[in-house]
C-alpha cells in the first residue's frame, strides 16, 4: 500500500514519518513548508527517538502526487470544504481516506461528496506533538491512534492499522466510529473551548473549584448528547478523563494554540455539530451551546 | 424624615444629592472621598442641570451620624457581610433600610440580620451615572428609581418615593419586590456577565448573531428561573430588554467596570442566588450557571 499525508504539520508529519521511517511509501503534501522539506527532509524529534525522511516525497499541490491507496487526512477542519477538489487527484478505486481531525459528523460530511468507491475512516490521535519549525516536528509525548470505518473495505483499513503498529504506533481498533468520536468530545468539548473562553490552561482549570466543576458538567452534556444518539458513554469514563487531565503537564489545547496564532477554530465540527446532532434528537445542550456561541463571538473578534 | 446614603458613589450621591437640593436633611457617609467632600462639596454634574451640595453632611463612619428615617444602601453587595454592624448606629424603631443593589435575595438575608422594627425595601436604579472626581459625580441619563417593599410600614416607603419625586427623581412603586428583582435580573444576567467573560461591550454583544442569540437565551433563563418562584414575565418584556439594549450608546455594565477596576464582582447576589433560588424548585439554569462559573474563575484570576 502507498499513502499520502494531506497536511504536514505536528500530527500528519508524525504518523507519516513513522510509516516512511518503517519503509513505506509515503508521499507527504506542504504548503509554506515545502522548500524547506526539500532541503533538509522531514525532521521529527521523538521522545520515542529522534530520525528524519531525508530525501522526503514532498509535494506541494495533489495534482503532483500519485494516487494512493491509503489518504490521512490531517488538516484542520476549518478547510475540509476542500477537501473533495484536494482529494480528486490522488483518489483510485477502493482508496481509503481518514480523517485524523477534531469533531462531529466529517467522515459523513466527506462521505457525501466523494464517489461511492472511495472508503472514509476516522482517527482520533491522543499524542502530544508540536510543529516547531518548517518539516520539523517535536513529538512530546504519547502517540497512540483510534481509528472507526465509516464505510468502505475493513480489511483494509485494518492493513492500514497493522502497517502503523508494525512503525511502532499503538493503534485501537474502533468498531463503533461515532461512539469514539464522541468519547473524544468529552475531552475535547470543555477543554478546548474554557482554554479560549478563559484564556487559561487545563491546569488551572482543573485546579479552580468552579471552572472543574463547569468541566465536569460539559462532559456529563457530552454524555447526554452521545446518549440521544443511542450511544452510552458510562460515567466512570468521564471520571477518567478528570484523572487523565489532572494527571497531564499544563496543556494548551489546540483551539487554545489556533485562538493564539488567530487562526480559525474548529468550532463548527467540536460544538455546533454535536449541538445540532442532538437537537435534532429532541436534546437540548445548554453548557455547550453556550461555549460556542461565545466562542463564534471570539473568533468574530479577530477573523470578521 | 431625615436620610442617611450609605455609599456616596455614582448611584447613593445622585439621589441623595437630588433629596439634599430639595432640602431634605441627607447624611451622606463618604469612605475615602471624605476629605474631599468635605473641602468642596458634593458635586454633581447631571443632564437634568448641574448642582452643589455645599456644605455636604459628610461622615466617615456611622457612629458619627444620628438616627434616621430612611438609609438608602448604594454598596456593592459584596460587602453586604458587613451591613448589619454597619447600620447599627443609625437605626430607629421603624427605620426604613432601602438597597439600592443589584440581585436576589439581598432584602430578605438583611432582614434576617436586622431588628424586627427595622424596615427593608429593595431599589432598582435605571440610571447612567458615573463618579468623575472625588464627591464628584456625572449623572449622563435616565435616573428612574423602582421601589418595593420587603417588610415593614409600606406608608413610609411611599413617603420616601414622594419626597425623591419632589426631588425631580422619576420614581415607581413595585407592587412585588420579588417580580421587580427578576425583572432586572433579565438585562443584568446576560450584559453583565458576557461583557466581562467576553470583555466585550453591550453594543457589540447586540451586533453578532452568536452573542445576540446568547443573551436572549440567557434571558429566557431568567424567565424559566422567575417562573420557579412563581413569578410571570412575559415574553414582550424580553423583546423590550432587547429593544431598548439596541438604543442605549455602547455602555459598560457595572460588573465589567468591577472587573476593570480589579474590584469584586456580584456574582453571588447576580448569578449564584438566582441558580439556587431556581434549583431549590427544581428549575436547572445551565447557561447562567455556567456564566456564574466562568465569572468566578475570573475574579479568581485578580483575586486569588
Amino acid at each position: 500500500m502507498n499513502y499520502a499525508i494531506i497536511g504536514t504539520g505536528a500530527i500528519g508529519g508524525f504518523y507519516g514519518g513513522k510509516l516512511a521511517q518503517a519503509g513505506r511509501e509515503v508521499h507527504f503534501l506542504f504548503h509554506s513548508e515545502y522548500e524547506a522539506a526539500v532541503a533538509q527532509g522531514l525532521r521529527v524529534d521523538s521522545v520515542d527517538g529522534d530520525f528524519s525522511i531525508r530525501p522526503v516525497r514532498a509535494y506541494r499541490d495533489t495534482h503532483d502526487m500519485p494516487a494512493c491507496d491509503v489518504i490521512l487526512v490531517a488538516l484542520k477542519t476549518t478547510v475540509n470544504d476542500r477537501l473533495p477538489e484536494l482529494l480528486a487527484p490522488i483518489l483510485r478505486p477502493g482508496s481509503l481516506v481518514v480523517l485524523i481531525q477534531n469533531g462531529l459528523g466529517i467522515e459523513a460530511d466527506l462521505a457525501d461528496r466523494l464517489p461511492a468507491h472511495v472508503g472514509v475512516a476516522g482517527g482520533m490521535g491522543f499524542i502530544c506533538s508540536n510543529r516547531i519549525g518548517p518539516a520539523h516536528i517535536h513529538h512530546l509525548d504519547y502517540g497512540r491512534l483510534t481509528v472507526g470505518l465509516y464505510r468502505g473495505d475493513e480489511t483494509k483499513c485494518r492493513t492500514f492499522l497493522d502497517e502503523l503498529a508494525d512503525a511502532g504506533v499503538e493503534t485501537v481498533w474502533a468498531p463503533d466510529l461515532a461512539e469514539a468520536r464522541w468519547r473524544k468530545l468529552v475531552w475535547n468539548i470543555p477543554y478546548n473551548g474554557l482554554s479560549v473562553v478563559l484564556d487559561t490552561t487545563t491546569e488551572a482549570l482543573m485546579a479552580h473549584p468552579s471552572s472543574r466543576a463547569l468541566v465536569r458538567s460539559l462532559m456529563i452534556e457530552v454524555q447526554h448528547g452521545a446518549a440521544a444518539c443511542g450511544i452510552t458513554i458510562p460515567d466512570t469514563f468521564i471520571d477518567e478523563m478528570l484523572a487523565m487531565t489532572d494527571r497531564m503537564r499544563p496543556y494548551k489545547p489546540s483551539m487554545r494554540l489556533d485562538y493564539d496564532h488567530r487562526r480559525p477554530m474548529e468550532i463548527e465540527a467540536i460544538y455546533s455539530r454535536p449541538v445540532r446532532e442532538a437537537r435534532t434528537r429532541g436534546v437540548e445542550l445548554p453548557r455547550i451551546e453556550t461555549l460556542e456561541r461565545q466562542l463564534r463571538f471570539i473568533e468574530k473578534k479577530y477573523l470578521p
